[in-house]
């Protein structure tokens, strides 16, 4: 696959056994309390027990053994303050190849120690976008690394599916999908995914208010990248990248936006009734169901818990 | 079964069947991270995913259930600040009988909810034990119910062991079952499914230091009841009962101490590396085997997360 066209079903085909080896296939949960609350029937795909703790690890791992053995012998980079780093980095160690993460100074201590863990060498930069990108420019000069960017990378896009492509194994026909959107690449692998094994499957994508770039640019049918996050879903703070903007307009995805206090109660839900620790960027999923219960009453609805890398010295209660 | 008699394995047979229509066969987890900080190979039960949260849902379930028509039908009542109120209000439900559970004024009130959510009626009364006990004995006289204790009764001891047959169904062979103490109902049933299935395995009871009577009542050969519980671990302030005491002596348990700062930390690495929701009286197994890792160094060890009823407004952070 050219890395700079869009990826297609048979992308996420190639993804899934690719990744198999490798990647968790996580479990399908269900609540029936949840179910009482939200009325309707949900079906939670768990990408907190995936290796790393988040779906990132999918994309990342297709990625990295997508590559030729020439190009894999160079090794990795990519920018990331948060769960696409550590997820490369793991990612090249199950293929034995060398890794490098750009990230900025006031990322998390607890994530850069975490990258480090997984044996990627750590490069530290200003915490501005030009930074990262000109770092990870001098890493690839320097090493010859192949650039594998957090989702606006088809072979990224092509892995992220791969979660949907098992939830409707699992659950069985849905009527609608539910994704936290942040660069769009888990939103764009679940559309192709989901219009693939089911065309008349809604895919809904749920975006903070304070990063909602996607919604605006779908809105206004331009793609629009000048915005200054505030949510505390760090996982979605990222730019919508091309590919998303094309793919989910090409699948009349529909993004809602969701307040972070309605998020932070949805978190709250999914702790204490499924016992499950998901991060803020993924109970916005479960949050934007629960402000939209006409949409989906009584309806089979999937829903992508994302990620569990929760800050715990940092919970917002 | 004698409910004044102490249980055998046969009564863990039976109540296996009888709850399997109700329980869910909890899955047995692993993490690779853990083991590499342990040393060891832990196989870690989570009942924290068990119906109402907790593994007490096992034994009141099968009190529930080995109940003949009639005794049912003028239902069950407990005395329960806690998960046991909450998991035998549920099984009563299961069984569509009446259930009454005296609460304590003290008791947090989203227990309380819980436990009228699942259709029990409460009681409140003075925060003693002599309050409750006497509001038990009310209920009984007035509705005839069957008192089902916390942990000192056969039909609940041979219930929580059920947990311990399913672990090691599917983990196989293990050298050490781990599991934390209170009044010795779980630690008891463990014992006598681990020492029927493998005699050579090790039962160790791990026990809150400010709430030591079973580690005292073992040390002096004597039943210690009179302390004054403080901890963290609100599901082990009980005092051991007389079956515990018996069962644990004749199975040869060994109880160690913890203290709650190791429990906290336990419980946060159980958090952000298995993303389950563990509570303190949970997290206290694990927190014993990395305080005595040269015990278990290579071994294969089980340990019982118990539940996962954890109070989010009370982190201890």
């Amino acid at each position: 696959m050219n890395s700079a066209a869009l990826p297609g079903f048979d992308d996420i085909l190639a993804a899934a056994a690719r990744i198999a080896p490798h990647a968790h296939a996580t479990p399908v949960l269900r609540s029936r309390s949840i179910d009482a609350i939200a009325g309707c029937s949900l079906h939670f795909k768990a990408e907190p027990l995936q290796r790393a703790g988040a779906f990132k690890f999918r994309g990342a791992c297709n990625a990295v053994w997508s590559l030729d053995a020439a190009t894999a012998a160079r090794g990795v980079v990519t920018h990331s303050s948060g769960n696409h780093g550590g997820a490369l980095a793991l990612a090249a160690r199950t293929r034995s190849i060398p890794c490098h993460v750009v990230v900025p100074e006031n990322a998390v201590a607890a994530k850069i120690a975490a990258i480090e863990a997984y044996g990627a060498t750590v490069h530290r930069c200003a915490p501005t976008i030009a930074a990262r990108e000109a770092a990870c420019a001098r890493v690839q000069v320097e090493t010859g690394a192949e650039l594998v960017h957090p989702y606006a990378d088809p072979r990224v896009i092509a892995g992220q599916g791969t979660a949907t492509l098992e939830l409707l194994n699992v659950a069985g026909p849905l009527d609608a999908v539910v994704v936290p959107v942040g660069g769009g690449g888990l939103a764009s692998g679940t559309a192709i995914a989901a219009h693939a094994l089911a065309a008349e499957c809604q895919v809904w994508g749920a975006e903070p208010s304070g990063a909602a770039d996607t919604f605006e640019s779908l809105r206004r049918g331009e793609h629009v990248t000048d915005f200054v996050p505030d949510t505390i879903c760090d996982g979605l703070r990222g730019t919508l990248g091309a590919p998303g903007f094309a793919l989910l307009r090409a699948h009349a995805v529909k993004v809602l936006t969701v307040d972070d206090a309605d998020t932070v109660t949805a978190m709250r839900l999914l702790w204490q009734r499924m016992k499950l620790l998901v991060e803020p960027s993924s109970a916005i999923a479960l949050a934007m169901v629960l402000g939209h219960r006409q949409r989906f009453a009584g309806k089979r609805v999937g829903v992508i818990l994302s990620g569990g890398n929760v800050d715990l010295d940092a919970l917002p209660w």
